[in-house]
C-alpha cells in the first residue's frame, strides 16, 4: 500500500467550504487505496491576523511567546480538517508538530529540524486513520518549547515527514498547476514542466521562482523524496520534482520521461546592487568588506570584482536584498577609512534573469546562446554569474520581463518543440 | 514571599486593551513583592466562534478533535498576555495545560483532573518570571491527548494550581465585585459578602449562584485553598471563600471576621418539575423510576414523595433541568406498564429559592422564619428540601423574584444590620 503525504497551504483551507473540499480530496486519495498523511497550514489570513494582534500589544514580542501564538493557527485548521474527514465517513487523527515528532533546534521563529520521529503518525495510518499534522511547527529538543520554522515551514514539514515515513510521494498542493518554464504572468507561453530534478528546482527557487521554497527542495533532494507540485483546484498532474536525474517518473503508461537539458527561466526583482569603487588592490580587502556585511546579517547574492591596472584599485559590485541597501551602505561608510574605498553607488532595484538546467553540464553552447539572445533583444548585461547548471545576469529592472521572454523563446521553451532541438550547439 | 494565583476570564481579556489592563494588574501584584501565577481563559467570544466554525463543518464533531480546536483559544490569550507583560518590563513564561502538569482522565470535553505537577511553573516563578497557564485544558494520562475540562474549567485549573503550588491565595477575577447575599440584579439592596465558607459557597453555587462554579469551590474546599473573588475593573476587596470555618481572614487591621449565621439567598429558574401520579406503593418503585432517569444521564435535584392512604399509591415529584423534561417524560412513558403509574404532569419552568448558611446547624428557628416570610409575601410553597445548612423551596417561577426579596429582607440581609440579630429564635 502506498503512503502519500499531502500538504495544503493557507489558501486551500481558508474557510469551511475550502476545508470540506480538501477533505473530499483526502478521502478520495485514501479510498483509492493509499495511506494518507496530511500537513496543513493555518487557515487563510490567520497567521497575519495573529501577527497584527501581537503588534497591537508589543513592539518587539518575545520570540518564545510569538511561536506559541502563531502555532495555534495550525492547530485550529488541523482539528477542523479532521472533523470534515469524519463527516465523510473516514477517521482522522490530528497531531501537533510536537506530537508528530518534529524535533527542532531552539531558534524561535526560524527553527531547523534536527530529527523526525513520527511514530504516532505511523500508528495512526497503520490503524486506518488519515494522519493530519500541523505544519510550520515543532518542539525544541533543548527546552521542550514549541517552535515555528519560518518561511517555507509547512512545505519543509511535509517533506521531512515524507522522508521519515518513507512515503511514496509528497504532494504539495498550491493554487497554480505546477512549476512553469517561466512565470506565466510574465511569459504567456510558458509551459508547465512535467518533471524537473531537485538540483534544477533548487536553482530555480534560488533564482526567484516562488512556488516551492528553497529549503524544502533542498531537504527533498538530500533525503531522496519525490515531490509532486499540483493544483488543489483540479486533478491534473502537476510537476514532479525528482531527487536524482537517474530516477524517472512514469506519467504516461510505459513512457518514462527523460530530463530535458533546460528546465526553465527564473527572474527576481527583489535585489539591489551596491558598487564600491577605488578599493586598494591589496590582499584581504574583499574579506574585510564582506565580513562587515556578514556580521550585520545581510545576505549577498552575486559578487563581481574587476581590477583597474592603471590605478591599482578594484571596483567590487554585489547584489543583496533591496531592503538591506541602506543598512549595507551605512556599515561600509562606518568603516570607510579602514577599507579606504573611494565611493559607493547603490541601485535600489535591479533585475536578475537566470536560465537553469542540469543539462548545461554536458551540452556546450548554452551560455553563448544566452548572451546572444539578450544582445538581440537589446538587453544590457551588468553582472554575470554562472554555476554548472545555471547562468544568471543582472540587468535594468525595467528590461527584466523582456529579458525573460527573450531567453524563454531562444531556448525553444514556448513552442511545442522537443528539448533535443538545442542539444549539440557549441558552448 | 507570597505566591498568588490569579485567574482571568474571557471578558477580562477580550481584546488588546483588556489584555494590557490585566497585564498592568499582574505586574503591580508582582512588584508588590509576590510570586504570581496567572490562569487565563480564551479571549472574549473565541470559544463560541470556534464552536461555530466546527458546527459549519460537522454535526457531531469527534471529541478528541474538538478539544484540540478549543484549546487553541487559551494558547492565543496566554501568549498575548505574556507579550504584554514583557512590554511593561517584567518577564513571563506561558505554559499549555500539558506543560503546566495538569494531568486529566481521558474524557474529552469534560475531563477531570487526576494529578497536578506544576514543576515548570514553579521554576518559572522561582527564577523571577510571571508564570502563565492556559486554563480549561490538560493532558490525558492515558492517551497523551489534549483534553478540555468543561464548565468551570478555568476556575478549576486555577484552584488546582493554587493547591499544588501551596499558594497563599487564589484570586478569581470576574466582572462583578464579589459574591452577594442575593443576585444584585434581583435584589437591589443585596450586599457584597466579605467572607463565606466553602461549604456555604458550595450550597450557593448548587442553588443557583453563578459567580463561582460548584466544581472549583469543591476543589478549593477539599484542598484547603482560600479563594478571593473580585472585580478585574477595580482594586476593591471582593469575597473571600475560605475552606474552613475555623479559619478567619483578617481584612481590616487586627479585626478578624467571624462567620455570619446566614450567607445569603440563591435562586434558580432553570429547572422544571415532573410529577408522577398513582405509583403503586410497593417497595422498589422509586428505585425503578430513578434508575431509568439516571441511565439516560439526566440529573435530578429535589425529590418529594407523598403517600395516599386511601388509594395505596404515591405521587412522586422531582425537579430536573428544564431542557431535559421532554426526554424524561419519554423515558417514563416507555416504561409505563412496568412502573404502572397513572399520569405524568410536567411544569417546564419552576422557581427555586434557597437560604444558605452554616450557622443554621446551631441556630434553631431558621426554617420557621423562612416559611413565615414566604407566607407573609403570599408565595405558595411546592416542594421543600433541606440540608443542615440550606433550606430550599420550589414555587411558581413568576413569584421567584418576590420570594428572593422577601427572604433577603426577613433575614436582615439588606439592612445594615449585624448577623447576630436573628440568632436565638427557636427552630
Amino acid at each position: 500500500m502506498s503512503l502519500i503525504v499531502q500538504k495544503y497551504g493557507g489558501s486551500s483551507v481558508q474557510d469551511a467550504e475550502s476545508i470540506k473540499r480538501v477533505a473530499r480530496r483526502i478521502v478520495e486519495t485514501k479510498q483509492a487505496g493509499n495511506q494518507v498523511v496530511v500537513v496543513v497550514s493555518a487557515m487563510g489570513d490567520t497567521t497575519d491576523e495573529l501577527l497584527d494582534l501581537a503588534s497591537d500589544i508589543a513592539d518587539t514580542p518575545p520570540l518564545r511567546e510569538m511561536d506559541i501564538l502563531l502555532s495555534s493557527g495550525e492547530r485550529m485548521s488541523m482539528a477542523l480538517l479532521a472533523m470534515a474527514i469524519y463527516e465523510l465517513g473516514e477517521t482522522a487523527q490530528s497531531f501537533t508538530g510536537s506530537q508528530a515528532g518534529m524535533i527542532t533546534d531552539a531558534i524561535h521563529g526560524k527553527a531547523r529540524i534536527i530529527e523526525v520521529s513520527p511514530k504516532r503518525v505511523q500508528e495512526a495510518v497503520d490503524t486506518g486513520h488519515v494522519g493530519i499534522v500541523a505544519g510550520f511547527q515543532g518542539m525544541s529538543r533543548e527546552s521542550k518549547d514549541i517552535t515555528t520554522m519560518g518561511r517555507g515551514g509547512s512545505d519543509t514539514t511535509a517533506v521531512a515527514l515524507a522522508a521519515a515515513l518513507n512515503a511514496d510521494a509528497c504532494e504539495i498542493y498550491t493554487d497554480v498547476d505546477g512549476i512553469f518554464t517561466a512565470d506565466p504572468r510574465v511569459v504567456k507561453s510558458a509551459r508547465k514542466i512535467d518533471t524537473i530534478t531537485s538540483e534544477d528546482m533548487l536553482e530555480m527557487a534560488a533564482a526567484g521562482s516562488k512556488v516551492l521554497h528553497l529549503r524544502s527542495v533542498e531537504y527533498a533532494r538530500r533525503f531522496g523524496v519525490k515531490l509532486h507540485v499540483r493544483s488543489s483546484f483540479s486533478s491534473k498532474e502537476g510537476t514532479w520534482v525528482i531527487p536524482d536525474e537517474s530516477q524517472t517518473v512514469t506519467i504516461k503508461e510505459g513512457e518514462p520521461l527523460e530530463q530535458p537539458i533546460i528546465s526553465g527561466v527564473a527572474h527576481d526583482d527583489s535585489e539591489g546592487k551596491l558598487t564600491i569603487t577605488g578599493v586598494p588592490d591589496v590582499p584581504g580587502k574583499a574579506a574585510e568588506i564582506f565580513n562587515h556585511i556578514a556580521q550585520a546579517g545581510i545576505n549577498i547574492d552575486m559578487i563581481v570584482q574587476d581590477i583597474s591596472l592603471e590605478t591599482q584599485t578594484t571596483n567590487i559590485s554585489f547584489t543583496l536584498p533591496g531592503a538591506e541597501g541602506e543598512r549595507a551602505q551605512r556599515i561600509l561608510y562606518e568603516h570607510k577609512d579602514a577599507i579606504a574605498f573611494k565611493e559607493l553607488h547603490f541601485v535600489p532595484q535591479v533585475g536578475k534573469v537566470s536560465l537553469i538546467g542540469g543539462g548545461m553540464r554536458t551540452h556546450p553552447g548554452v551560455s553563448a546562446r544566452f548572451f546572444t539572445a539578450l544582445r538581440d533583444a537589446g538587453i544590457n548585461i551588468g553582472l554575470i554569474s554562472t554555476s554548472e547548471i545555471r547562468v544568471s545576469v543582472i540587468t535594468d529592472v525595467e528590461l527584466l520581463d523582456k529579458a525573460v521572454k527573450a531567453i524563454h523563446t531562444a531556448f525553444g521553451l514556448d513552442a511545442d518543440v522537443e528539448a533535443q532541438v538545442y542539444a549539440g550547439t557549441g558552448r
